[in-house]
């Protein structure tokens, strides 16, 4: 059941249970993946949640499809719309597919290629805006009073629920981990995954670029900071953090670990060279976090929700080619 | 039990067990992957048994660690010593360090880079040689001269045995397949995963390419050609079929399919495409023969061994750069 913490509705451990048997057809359980090496190398046991293997290319697809099908169990029919960076994009498009409704995506014209190609080759509709948010929401704004339905790409009960199933699988093969990070951008991911693990006793580190560091900023203050100027290679951590997302980080994550945009080309390498993946910045925060803060990670069994991979070897040579030698 | 062809000893379904039961601790049971967008592309459905994600980047642990092992059963002590274009280097490597043993390993001068740095990396020492199959023989006559143990890359009961064990492992978590596609070079993995599945009525193909065709030319003369030549970027696939491993294919391989190097560039970015896993060409060749044999493998359920994923992301862009459109 949701509760609601001042007016917002946010989910429980029963509704990320509820939305992991929703979503079970559509999505895949990825594997828990560890590497002895990349474990040494970081000083700590880690095992990797690799949804960079996920159906779509990201975790995203966990979210869009619960979403998706709680419409379908209310018997709500009808075009859904969002805007994305591009992974919450073809993951709806496919959810859309999936159940057999049209989808429609408001994209930043500066978004990625490859992630443009995917959210049309799972049958959406893009619509290209101004990189801006504001733009990114006018645009929404435009296909919901075309009766387009809405599904926000974090900042939403149902999402939330979505995205802590990568957590609630891993913990379920690996319940002897103590330790979660994930990377924080809108923070539906962190989110989910604090709720999930929340009754084991587990401590959740919020890994965030340092080029986008708004939920370490908010933390700090104790509100949430809404004007960020964001720089950073990590194109899918560049939304502000959602109020519903902020107030579950408030209530159950330890620490917000900030890294650069070097430090992330690094872990990029890192986890290329023993794992022979290749992930998205945005999932090499996690990484890099664990890089830099070795002492807060050192003899613990650590979960980390490798979050994307969707960057073509080209875009993963030209960013990792910048990098400062190791 | 080993069985004899000949005066070949030729492993059989219980060696394979019992491989499996002894590499248990030493290899990672890497996942079965399906993607459905994939499977429509091929026109089939297809289960990747993805040892691109084995510890060291290939099946190669496999049969490595088993010949280790075993001989670690029978009391044998001393360094090990191999010729390798690099993962069956890499694995034997890395099975000795986790043994406690020397490794040396004869590697072509025109080696991937890649390659060597990951025989490196798992602690064993380089010796490099002229590029020809004499040169390498040679080399590692020279190691054997010093007391060296040698560990034949595939023309060995128990690297055949180990190789078979990811088939093993494959038709364990999904029975229902009924065609099995494995690359050949030497012919370890593809005799393995013969004997493997020959009790379940699996129909078995091998792939191979075009410019390392000398399987499929001897099983049309009806014996092992000893010359041939090599022409082909699957580094991995440019040694001449063993003994053992021609008389296996012989007894339980319906046909080899033989792709080109366009056709191989062509699956390596359809791979691509799909699952977001970059692999060495010598893997792609079962996905190019699967795009190119459409006919063979509709409406069945087919387990392909996608075999390694030691390719940088620059040189995964130069091959596939040079490929006509597809």
């Amino acid at each position: 059941m949701h509760t609601t913490h001042g007016t917002l509705d946010i989910p429980d451990i029963e509704d990320i249970h509820l939305a992991h048997a929703r979503i079970r057809k559509y999505v895949r359980q990825t594997p828990s993946f560890e590497d002895e090496d990349l474990s040494t190398a970081l000083g700590c046991r880690l095992v990797c949640k690799c949804e960079n293997l996920q159906r779509t290319g990201s975790f995203k697809l966990r979210g869009a499809s619960n979403a998706v099908a709680r419409l379908r169990e209310q018997g709500i029919e009808g075009p859904v719309a969002t805007h994305s960076s591009g992974n919450h994009g073809a993951a709806l498009a496919l959810a859309a597919r999936l159940d057999g409704r049209e989808a429609h995506v408001v994209m930043p014209e500066n978004a990625s290629a490859v992630k443009v190609e995917a959210v049309r080759q799972h049958g959406a509709t893009v619509h290209f805006c101004a990189p801006g948010h504001q733009d990114r929401e006018a645009g929404l704004a435009r296909l919901v009073a075309r009766g387009h339905i809405p599904i926000p790409p974090f900042d939403h009960a149902d999402i939330i629920a979505g995205q802590g199933t990568a957590a609630l699988e891993l913990w379920q093969f690996r319940p002897e981990l103590d330790v979660l990070v994930a990377p924080v951008g809108g923070g539906g991911l962190i989110a989910g995954s604090s709720i999930a693990t929340a009754s084991r006793g587990v401590t959740v580190y919020a890994a965030e670029p340092a080029g986008a560091a708004d939920t370490a900023a908010s933390l700090e203050q104790g509100e949430r900071v809404t004007q960020w100027p964001i720089d950073t290679i990590a194109d899918g951590l560049r939304a502000l953090v959602g109020k519903r997302n902020f107030a579950v980080i408030q209530a159950g994550v330890k620490q917000v670990l900030t890294v650069d945009d070097d430090e992330i080309r690094q872990a990029m390498m890192l986890f290329w060279h023993h794992t022979r993946m290749l992930i998205e910045p945005s999932s090499a925060v996690v990484i890099a976090a664990i890089m830099k803060h070795r002492d807060l990670f050192a003899a613990h069994a650590v979960g980390a929700i490798i979050t994307g991979g969707n960057i073509t070897p080209q875009e993963w040579t030209r960013l990792t080619m910048q990098s400062p030698s190791p």
